[in-house]
């Protein structure tokens, strides 16, 4: 079976990170974490890639049995690389990196063990900022899962109804996603952060402070597992944020509406109008060699000239940022926050999410993921964004 | 907010801690893995937990806002905790300890470096032992996610219906776990696993080779998650296996059953009433004291003498394994596998799970999870076993 990427496509991502790795003066780069597998492979399997700086490359693989591919060689550990290169008349690296970021310490012991390796280089970096610009190949993915995301959100108004909750409101929604393709699995980058498939955040409850670093919280329906639903009826004069997973390509979207029960708060409205007039002006203001910070501050100062500052990214616990790029993970560079020192290129594809909550109602505002063009920015999860009833 | 653990219950987890670090010669231990802080706490959050091998303790929290604890303090950075621990009196430790085997090398060099430690000392074997045996606490919850895990595989056979998808009935089934309360996430150790809510496996896509070190594989819906259904008509004489995730309480319970589509073949009805034998053989074989792998071989045996070999945890690929301890996570110690070092002991939680893969049929075979009692094992996942029609 051969379940990798079109030989164009391969060597196109093995080519950006070979060229990466001259620039650092490194040697090879072994990539052992299963995102990073998947992006320079298109297919995760349990073992390691060898890049050289020279673009030479070999998949090492531990399962499945049954791969096919001319680079693919089997292994039982990593012990086994090094000898492995050796055999087939290759010079071993002398400045060979790992994914420092990523792996665990006990892991990268192994690996600088099996290469004998003094000092431990990290090629975190040159991964992260790799994947940041996206192929045409991989927007293709993306404006494929938004497509699909979107159709499913065409469906929220039908599975609502009086006196559900929020926690069923989320399970209909999971299940609606799921019947559309959604591959359920969330990658999340970060050793603290993991999430289900997405979050409905009804009334107050998008205001309760949750541990992981997402744009809002929730209490979430157990101690285990606090963010997000929290099982309380929906009640009339409640905001319904509903910001579910979009992977649907291995690629996600990332995609925010909300929606309101009977009558929305006049002050709630405002601030979601504000969000709408956010993303208008960033997607002009956003473009290739633009300051990632600076269009955090751009928008923050639309928000604190509206006078909306108090809600703004969270009421009682605010989030430190307004976007993220996406792609095979749900948060990858650029990041746009106050102190990022990204710089927006042609081709990041990020979700931008000016968000609010607003005691007494709930959360409002929109998130859409845009491929950042020449000229700005292309929107790439076309769906309705006014405030609208369930 | 407190949403911590009663004060004996967490008086005995940190106690166990402490114990296992004076045994060892440490004097304290920083955790910061969601697993086990939540393990330590009852309660996810993002921070550390410090325990002394005197059996003080300090959660430092990050994040959320709003944590009410006679022991947390607040902190923005790692680099603060020795700090506040010399402002408020204590002695720093010379041998502190970090989860090396799970948390990033780079976080790893942080932490070492925010305690002036020289040498790293790892402190993921004490954690993953202490986790091994479960609190009556824990036990309780485990029981409960058994009972709801349960309650939710009653109602398989009303979801299925002719010229279904293995996909389309996965999909009906995570529904039916979450509307009884399941939490969705599956929380795993190991930096290359993950997976969904569990999985539905019919016919011969069971004997479909996968890059997770599961029991068993199956294609999977898109080379991003090579793991589980693939799409594909449940047809009649399939077996389908459904082995969905039990996590109703922060502790999950894993449970097998498997069924047939209008006839099955008789190869495959004897190799699920081996599996169902083995079951009984090991619940009063398995006591504490009794080295885990002699489990393995006495299962194997059994195999072996009735010339089910060839199919056994997998045909094309085999798992090494048949049974795992479960409980905040899916893969805990004990392992039971051939080359295992674990002895059980009383109150260890473990899934059993010896499985068949039949070509032409797919896979059969029961999987329960049990208390490692005085006496033998008792079973908390109380469901018909016998192969039965879908």
């Amino acid at each position: 079976m051969n379940k990798f990427l079109p030989a164009e496509e391969l060597g196109l991502r093995v080519s950006r990170i070979s060229g990466m790795l001259r620039e650092k003066g490194l040697d090879a780069v072994l990539i052992s974490t299963n995102a990073n597998i998947y992006y320079v492979t298109g297919y995760v399997f349990s073992g390691y890639v060898y890049i050289t700086a020279e673009g030479d490359y070999v998949f090492f693989v531990r399962r499945p049995v049954g791969l096919e591919h001319e680079k693919a060689v089997y292994i039982r550990k990593p012990e086994q690389i090094a000898e492995l290169l050796e055999k087939s008349g290759k010079k071993l690296p002398e400045k060979i990196a790992f994914e420092l970021d990523r792996i665990p310490y006990s892991a990268a012991l192994r690996l600088s063990a099996a290469f004998s390796q003094k000092t431990l280089l990290n090629s975190s970096d040159i991964l992260s900022k790799a994947r940041a610009v996206k192929t045409a190949y991989e927007i293709e993915k993306l404006k494929k899962s938004g497509i699909h995301h979107c159709m499913s959100y065409y469906r929220i108004s039908g599975v609502f109804h009086e006196g559900m909750t929020d926690r069923e409101l989320q399970i209909e929604l999971e299940r609606l996603l799921r019947l559309d393709g959604c591959l359920g699995q969330f990658r999340i980058a970060g050793e603290s952060m993991e999430l289900f498939m997405g979050n409905v955040l009804a009334g107050d409850n998008a205001d309760y402070p949750c541990p992981y670093d997402f744009a809002m919280g929730g209490e979430g329906l157990d101690e285990s597992l606090p963010v997000g639903c929290n099982g309380s009826i929906i009640r009339p004069g409640n905001s319904v944020m509903i910001d579910m997973n979009g992977n649907f390509t291995g690629y996600m979207t990332d995609m925010t509406r909300t929606f309101y029960v009977q009558y929305a708060d006049i002050k709630a409205k405002a601030a979601h109008k504000l969000s709408i007039e956010i993303h208008k002006a960033l997607a002009s203001f956003i473009k290739p060699g633009v300051e990632a910070k600076s269009a955090y501050e751009y928008a923050k100062k639309m928000v604190d000239d509206a006078g909306f500052s108090d809600y703004f990214m969270g009421h009682r616990q605010k989030a430190g940022f307004i976007g993220h790029g996406v792609g095979i993970e749900v948060n990858e560079l650029p990041v746009i926050a106050p102190r990022s020192k990204d710089i927006f290129e042609e081709n990041n594809v990020i979700a931008i999410e000016p968000k609010f909550v607003i005691p007494g109602t709930g959360a409002v505002g929109i998130e859409n993921t845009y491929v950042v063009g020449k000229d700005g920015l292309e929107c790439i999860t076309n769906f309705p964004e006014e405030l609208a009833e369930l």
